[in-house]
């Protein structure tokens, strides 16, 4: 599925205050409607405030799936800034958290001084200084792979830190906007756009390349990382393994990973 | 320029009521305060309310420009909705609207049953019937050339509707919306929506292909073709001639064209 992030208090059903908009009570609300029952919609990536997704996806447990509904007739009754983009049957027992092996993100960010195309301005962070994509791609290098991303996290008790840093690279798209990339087999909470705040002060020259890498490497959080806005902020895709491995991924993951995913 | 046009009660400054938002008025206030005078601003294009512009282009009359403004500056100062994306001195005695010798528009529709994706929402026309791009443009074709626009105007007395179409054509763009673009000398008020009005009953097989030119040779305003809504609508791009030909091209424009380009 797909939606616009701006009018929602994140993914996450939030029952206080009530009426607080969020995507996975909108989906609720309006499958429960569809479906003559309570329908609890579970996501790959729960989003936070702000946060928009091109690529979400979530799995409802239902007992039959009435054949008069299908992704048109759930878009005409959503509101416009959610889409399902597409509706398949799922293994049985498919968690669509649990089973899926990577998320990827993007995150926009226009530094040409002009500031951004007034309409994508939604979808871009103005940043008042130009970047060197490749200064900021051989910062990155040192992150991937397997470390405690606590330096990258607002810290929960009792939950892991440890993440799997598949790719972390930034390009210009073809209208001139730095692009950041990244995939994880998880994330942790605002992990992203921590790593976005460790990059743009390396892109700009105002701190060396080592820097993102020590920052890892000194294991508590530096205050001098910003958590950057989360409107330019992008959950592209998530990725699944072949069906044939669903269901042994999801025991292996239920059985390390905390909420944080 | 490039603007969002949903903010906007259209291009030209409107005195009454007071305070409604134009970009004529934004930009002639932003430029006055940083010019010390009043500043008259003209465009190319008066988009109406609600349509956008990735390439307006407008001229100003200044006795000098100040060394300390350039677009980085006046952009700090317009609403982010509003962007400067060049600057160029002119000829003496150029004209943004007099001088141009095209306009381009684009107008995107979704036809795909799923609706328009949530973060560009806000640029694509949904559309219930699936589209035929090829019999658009085959119905298209017949209208191009030097034709009295008449029944695709809002009719203004003592105003021509004489209008030279140079180009009226569709294709899918690579997200599968169908876009039209359509470039003539100049439009008169209404005439882009009412030409995409008389397209999409024949994209969708409700008219036949011979249609848009039977509306067009009525002469008259047919109450079968609708004024599609104005935000999909986007003024793309201006042309003027060599700079060589400019001052000739206004006179030219000046004697034989009404306001309502």
């Amino acid at each position: 599925m797909a939606y616009d992030g701006r009018d929602f208090a994140g993914w996450a059903y939030q029952p206080h205050p009530p009426g607080l908009r969020t995507v996975q009570g909108e989906l609720q609300r309006v499958l429960g409607h569809l479906f003559g029952a309570d329908v609890d919609v579970q996501c790959a990536g729960r989003t936070d405030a702000g946060v928009h997704a091109t690529g979400q996806v979530a799995h409802v447990d239902v007992p039959a799936w009435p054949s008069d509904v299908d992704a048109r007739r759930i878009n005409r009754a959503l509101p416009d800034d959610i889409r399902i983009t597409a509706i398949e049957r799922a293994p049985a027992g498919f968690d669509a958290r649990f089973a899926a092996i990577w998320r990827r993100y993007v995150y926009r960010v226009c530094d040409d001084g002009l500031g951004p195309a007034p309409l994508l301005r939604h979808l871009a962070l103005p940043w008042p200084r130009a970047l060197d994509v490749e200064a900021m791609n051989r910062a990155a290098t040192p992150l991937l792979g397997e470390h405690d991303f606590a330096p990258f996290c607002k810290q929960r008790e009792f939950a892991t830190t440890v993440r799997g840093l598949q790719r972390l690279d930034w390009h210009r798209d073809d209208t001139g906007l730095a692009v950041m990339t990244v995939q994880a087999d998880a994330f942790c909470h605002s992990m992203v756009r921590s790593l976005v705040g460790v990059m743009l002060p390396v892109g700009d020259g105002r701190k060396p390349e080592a820097w993102p890498r020590q920052v890892l490497d000194a294991g508590v959080r530096d205050s001098s990382v910003t958590t950057m806005p989360a409107y330019p902020l992008v959950l592209a895709e998530v990725g699944y393994p072949p069906a044939e491995d669903l269901l042994a991924r999801q025991r292996e993951t239920r059985s390390v990973r905390t909420r944080e995913s």
